[in-house]
């Protein structure tokens, strides 16, 4: 019913995150009604292609330079500590924890878990990139920030025996009733990592 | 945090119709996760702003043919019932009137409701433009589709006093209990009018 390039662009929205038909199609009909958004948008996605790209030293999302090279801006920030990096699933992930302001270090972004379920194995993980990064970028100590799930937990687990042979520290970060959260409400795995992560007062 | 391309890629995102600031952001990621999506989006969006027009006759969505006119496929549909016209206030109404199958006529899209509170008056709605249709077109009946809220009435009642100078026949699509509908938790207007446009058996 609808022409034929409309349709396209239906799909083509269809395929972002969390986009099902209805909303790809109100997607697509909002672009007819403002064919200003639609050009910008055309127009910003190109130039997302051109010039953004994951950083090389650590996975992040960064700008081409003049000299073509992708470095992000906490990999250019000065002011980090050098010998301190996080070891983190995805870019949100490192954004959420930019926000926190509590890493005062850099980062190293996976991309993807172990997970047996999906068939992803050791082989899939990026471990020669993140052997360079630790011992060239002079890193002493390792944060693994991986998801506390079921899978996040099997790669930090795993990437600290491989991270041995090299010498630096690795750390898990805490895991627990979340700050203002309710210990009645708590699932029963939180509440036994509270329990066993203590600290003395 | 994010890259200045980034950003203003969220920023147009958000400007989608339901997108917030998160889901805005989250498609922008996706986006630098998939350069194939980001590149086909990018040339979807740019062929439909050269060749997707509003239909020069009804309003609904046509793509321009060889001559640079643009009328769409319902308009084209020469086994339509050429003088019962039907008047819609969106394109997605037109779109589901023609997934019903319910009507045999064609199309005019208004684009808007009279509305005081949002200051839209009778001089914005396309009055000229449907008079020619009507006249033009050789329209007999006139079927007044437009949303059964208040704006969506006022519109229906106002647009009927206008066309009563064509001699044309205007009616008001049912307004009721919907198809499958618990009489419990309908609402009093609609059972009022259930009432109201009771007919006999």
């Amino acid at each position: 019913m609808l022409p034929h390039r409309l349709t396209r662009l239906v799909q083509l929205f269809s395929r972002l995150p969390g986009v099902g038909e209805k909303t790809a199609q109100r997607f697509a009909l909002a672009m007819t009604s403002s064919r200003q958004l639609a050009a910008d948008l055309s127009q910003s996605l190109e130039e997302l292609n051109e010039f953004v790209r994951p950083c090389s030293a650590c996975g992040n999302i960064a700008e081409l330079d003049e000299a073509g090279a992708a470095l992000c801006d906490v990999c250019r920030d000065h002011r980090r500590i050098p010998h301190l990096l996080c070891i983190v699933e995805r870019v949100q992930d490192l954004m959420a924890l930019e926000r926190s302001g509590a890493m005062r270090g850099r980062y190293f972004v996976l991309g993807r878990l172990l997970s047996p379920l999906d068939g992803v194995g050791p082989e899939e993980l990026p471990l020669a990139e993140l052997r360079t990064r630790i011992v060239e970028g002079g890193v002493s100590e390792v944060i693994m920030a991986t998801p506390t799930s079921v899978d996040g937990e099997a790669t930090a687990l795993f990437l600290a025996r491989e991270l041995e042979a090299l010498g630096v520290t690795v750390s898990r970060i805490a895991s627990g009733v979340p700050h203002g959260g309710d210990l009645e409400f708590a699932d029963q795995v939180t509440l036994g990592r509270a329990i066993d992560g203590r600290r003395t007062l």
